[in-house]
């Protein structure tokens, strides 16, 4: 089996493992109390705030340990924005947050707070201006994530913070993707992490509150981690959590050199292995390990069960693969393919032989769901003017399919339109001109669905 | 050492660490993904909940795993309050609840809600008809704990939830302390409970909500368990935690039992080896491993001290020991002495041996504190009408020791006036009076603090 999703979740780290298992025996007491048992457990803690602040690159009295990397993030956001009220109650995120990021606006909105989204170039990246844009006067708040947890791609966060500063806003950024490969640069004020990311734990998340950052923690009062985090400190996952923190930055700088070539390769490689796919996310300034394609006439579903039947374990950003049958929120800011996502995110140590292998086996998986789908293999030379296609009732990549094979029957100049109501297609037609050099026209409402208009180009 | 504070934390027990060290390599994976690792995280997240819902008896499906018992009460407090926002925002609670209740309380207090804490009788239980009596119309949510974490009084729960059936109204139970011994009796809606009480891990608490109460989870949207907690899944925790719960389960009968006689050997014995001692919370109604006094003219930090260097650790609710120098508010609701408070909460396991040289060593180190304080020995016959006393400036316990002083110097029938500034004076003298059938005549503000007012009677 090769595991490829270590942005979902990273198996257990061999020094957490140790460290976890150690710390068992010593930190399982309650650190507030003043007996042996409760001392002990206080010194492992406190030195394992320590050790993670130091990686982070703040001081130890500026982290806590909370549960969970979206409880970082879900306590950062609504602590700061109330730390900030006065200001007021305007929040700016990108348009590629994670969910974490996203629901907590969303959360902010419907208690009458203001969002916008900053969206994202092709690539993935919110421009600095763009975002500098966003701020306002009564902007409590800006939030970037490090990199992104789809596509990869860095985002520009040093110079958003030196824009938030001039601005005098604080910026939260999201390092969930980026904590193991290095501390994130740039002067912001608040951030989030989750060890679980990392090769720690799940059951840990990290949140720092800049010295002089206004912070007021929501709920329920509770003593611990200095009023941010709610609960019984879960040392032997904390000890865990920091000590693989270090252990993965001692072999980030040759394994970051490493698993870029071996994702350049597979960036390279899958376009020339397979027809019809497009590598999303910036080929340059991106995480090392992760690399992210959409197969164009295939659902993503087949193809990750595929990959998993043939041993590698991937996701997707499909919305066959997701629980709202919605394409991913990244993609679709982007304006990039949904359908046949791929997302390969290798672990620390993936042998080259597992890149060649998947290489190997990823054109026969897709050739097979393009086969069962029906899918087009080139497009004719038509002769129609204009052609329009009923693909109302069907779910991705169906209308897509529809669409291709249609478009060989138009002659140049001529327009497909497509009847579709599947939601899906609003994000895959205009991301399939694209892919395909065709002009994408417009849509309009239909007396049912909606009708895509694209224009044959060549 | 003898670790008698199992009530703040439980050692690991050797099932949970066999469950968590077993669970490592199976369940680190994201539970939510299709693939095999995906699949194999989610056969044990299924099945840890099976088993908890069965030793809690509540079906799977009402049962989510938070990360931690504060969290399950802060939410699931505020879940309840808001599914039922319609009907009022008044809520019911103890006097004697756990902070994390008292906090979720005055949360939503501060948010425009309103509360009512019942109190509770000498022996720390409220009485069925006070709470059903505190029942409104606009009562959204009752909570009452299953018993008491700091005395061990055993609340009347099953009644209360009869009660608040008949009202309409749904309970919360806060099960920590006693989910160990069995499961809460009576028909109760919600519930709370904390691995680590129970020797699970830390990091992993549950939430049970019946079927058919109205809950809207609060906070930013998440689709993990449910929807009501938030943050990537602790699995090994989380099994580590249901194991563990069957485990103690297996024992509890049979060390029910024995900690029984050994928590009714301490209760009996301290009063005959350490003079003017109180033995708190109910004789008869009360968890089986847990027991609580508080000693005449000692701080609770000093006897903490003595008895971890003699090799005990155990935890105290007075003020002294309290980082916000205040007695505990159990004790102080029960209207019993708060200094010199010892809880002793033992581990099931614990040896007969371990309670005998606890019993050998208390008498010395109670004594060496009283000692140095200079605590009174035994009233003289005094002739005095009226004797006042300067306490100001003093803190716990040196206001009761120089009352206790003074009242040899007057006759019977005659007063001692106590100008003390220590809040902790208005929980303790009254206290010291009950203890020492001394007549409580009242107190009023004086020119500084506040003067207390005993009568001698004997």
């Amino acid at each position: 089996m090769s595991y490829f999703d270590v942005a979902s979740a990273a198996p257990l780290h061999p020094v957490a493992r140790q460290a976890l298992q150690a710390s068992l025996d010593e930190g399982w007491a309650d650190p507030a109390r003043l007996y042996r048992e409760g001392r002990r457990a206080r010194l492992l803690l406190d030195a394992a705030r320590e050790a993670a602040a130091e990686a982070v690159g703040c001081r130890a009295d500026e982290l806590v340990f909370t549960s969970s990397g979206t409880r970082a993030v879900h306590d950062g956001i609504a602590g700061a924005l109330a730390g900030r009220r006065r200001v007021g109650r305007h929040l700016v995120v990108s348009a590629v947050e994670h969910s974490a990021v996203l629901h907590s606006a969303a959360s902010h909105e419907g208690d009458g707070g203001s969002v916008t989204e900053v969206g994202v170039a092709r690539e993935g990246a919110v421009s600095v201006s763009a975002y500098a844009g966003a701020l306002r006067d009564d902007t409590a708040l800006a939030c970037l994530q490090s990199a992104n947890h789809e596509v990869g791609t860095v985002q520009p966060v040093a110079e958003v913070a030196q824009a938030c500063r001039d601005a005098g806003v604080p910026l939260l950024v999201d390092a969930a993707q980026s904590l193991a490969w290095g501390p994130v640069a740039g002067d912001w004020s608040l951030l989030a992490g989750s060890a679980h990311k990392w090769g720690g734990p799940a059951g840990v998340g990290i949140l720092v509150v800049r010295k002089g950052v206004r912070f007021a923690p929501q709920g329920p009062a509770d003593e611990r981690e200095s009023g941010r985090a709610a609960g019984f400190e879960n040392i032997p996952g904390i000890v865990a959590a920091a000590a693989s923190l270090r252990a993965v930055r001692a072999e980030a700088a040759a394994e970051a050199v490493r698993l870029r070539e071996l994702t350049d390769r597979i960036r390279a490689r899958v376009p020339e292995l397979v027809t019809d796919v497009e590598v999303v996310g910036d080929p340059v300034r991106r995480l090392p390990h992760l690399v992210t394609f959409s197969c164009l006439y295939v659902d993503g579903e087949s193809v990750l069960h595929g990959l998993d039947r043939a041993g590698f374990s991937v996701s997707s950003g499909s919305s066959c693969t997701s629980s709202t049958l919605t394409p991913s929120h990244v993609l679709r800011a982007m304006g990039v393919v949904s359908e046949g996502n791929v997302r390969v995110s290798l672990p620390m140590g993936t042998p080259e032989s597992e890149v060649e292998r998947f290489l190997e086996v990823l054109p026969e998986v897709v050739g097979g769901v393009r086969e069962k789908l029906g899918a087009p293999v080139a497009a004719a030379a038509g002769t129609a003017e204009a052609v329009t296609v009923d693909a109302l009732g069907m779910s991705c990549p169906l209308p897509v399919i529809e669409l291709a094979r249609a478009i060989g029957g138009v002659r140049v100049g001529g327009t497909v339109t497509v009847l579709a109501d599947d939601e899906v297609a609003a994000v895959d037609i205009p991301a399939w001109c694209w892919t395909q050099k065709q002009e994408y026209v417009g849509e309009r409402a239909a007396d049912r669905g909606v009708a895509y208009v694209v224009r044959r180009l060549r």
